[in-house]
């Protein structure tokens, strides 16, 4: 094959919930850049791939090496490659999407370089992340609908109230507990576990899990 | 970045229903490789990303100029990217997907290098576009569930029995006519038009056509 000035890199778009003013709401966490161009502006995780490494591993190492963080399930979302992408090389960027647990996400970051920021309020980005970020934001609100990608993000026990707010958080708007209540156990993706929360004296609320092993986020 | 021997291909996987003994089935069309490696073997329609083309657009021309076909809906199914695809150098081939239109697949193609073949019963491909259409019948099967996906292989007005047919071929088992007419009517994704198929001399069948325009395939 010919020639091209193409080059080929991985980024990651991990999403976790963090507590603001006592709800849970969507973050990411993002890597400053300490070199040109965009010297300064915060970046998704990730770099070029390297010969000798699938894009799974790139992804994954990327990840780890900036911010520390092994997400269990690490699914590719799509592949950005616009002809004026990058700087004086096109680059096309394949960037995969992963969901993290609370405890995970609460985490502190050692690196001042790197930081959780919630979704709704990024700063300006490097490059096109911004649209990147967006693209993905819109398909996690998507898949909410008919898929269990909302589990993902809460311990392995939850109440009902708890996945809802990971909805409201997702979907920034308030949902009718009752109406929520009655909606997901008409589909069946989740079941009593017989445990009551723990830490909530009056009433504590049913605790559920997942009925099926993790789904593929795409 | 470091120069790295990566490459970056576009290639296309395209779905019609060519009907086999009176009914339809799921077919795509390949393209026989005129040069090593893989001589000889059939290959999705595609090639090199040239720089100043969008990837979009390098699988709307790749396809167009081996096959003559022109989907509406081209839309990104996957990036393949294992570590030793490709020959001396590694290979990152990004997978676009379409369907087309019944009048479409059944077109004689002028090319003697370039046929349609039925998804079930394909020669041995080159290089790992086995895996490939494997992964994008699979993704087609779980779409019937929840998407309008089946009705871009039909025509604009269809019967219910022609649905049906679809659903049949892309999933390889024959369904209950009463058990899908219920179905499909309680999604809500499909309307009648008024109109009864012609052609059908004893109680025509009643037309209908999709309740929304086409969606996104991915």
């Amino acid at each position: 094959m010919a020639e091209q000035a193409v080059t080929v890199a991985v980024s990651t778009v991990i999403f976790g919930l963090r507590d603001v003013d006592g709800s849970p709401a969507l973050h990411l966490p993002l890597v400053r850049r300490v070199r040109e161009p965009h010297l300064g502006r915060w970046a998704l995780p990730g770099g070029p791939l390297r010969p000798e490494e699938s894009l799974r591993e790139a992804a994954r190492e990327g990840l780890a090496a900036t911010t520390g963080l092994r997400p269990r399930h690490l699914e590719q979302l799509y592949t950005f490659g616009a002809v004026d992408r990058g700087g004086a090389d096109r680059v096309v960027s394949i960037v995969y999407w992963a969901l993290v647990r609370t405890d995970e996400a609460e985490r502190t970051l050692a690196d001042p370089n790197v930081s959780w920021f919630p979704a709704e309020r990024l700063p300006a980005l490097a490059f096109d992340h911004d649209e990147i970020v967006g693209w993905a934001v819109k398909r996690l609100k998507a898949k909410l609908e008919y898929t269990r990608i909302s589990h993902a993000l809460l311990p392995e026990e939850f109440s009902l109230g708890q996945l809802r707010e990971v909805h409201e958080a997702i979907l920034g708007r308030r949902l009718d507990p009752a109406n929520f209540r009655r909606r997901v156990e008409a589909t069946g993706t989740v079941t009593r576990t017989g445990a009551l929360q723990s830490g909530v004296r009056h009433r504590p609320p049913a605790l559920y899990r997942s009925t099926a092993r993790q789904e593929l986020l795409t």
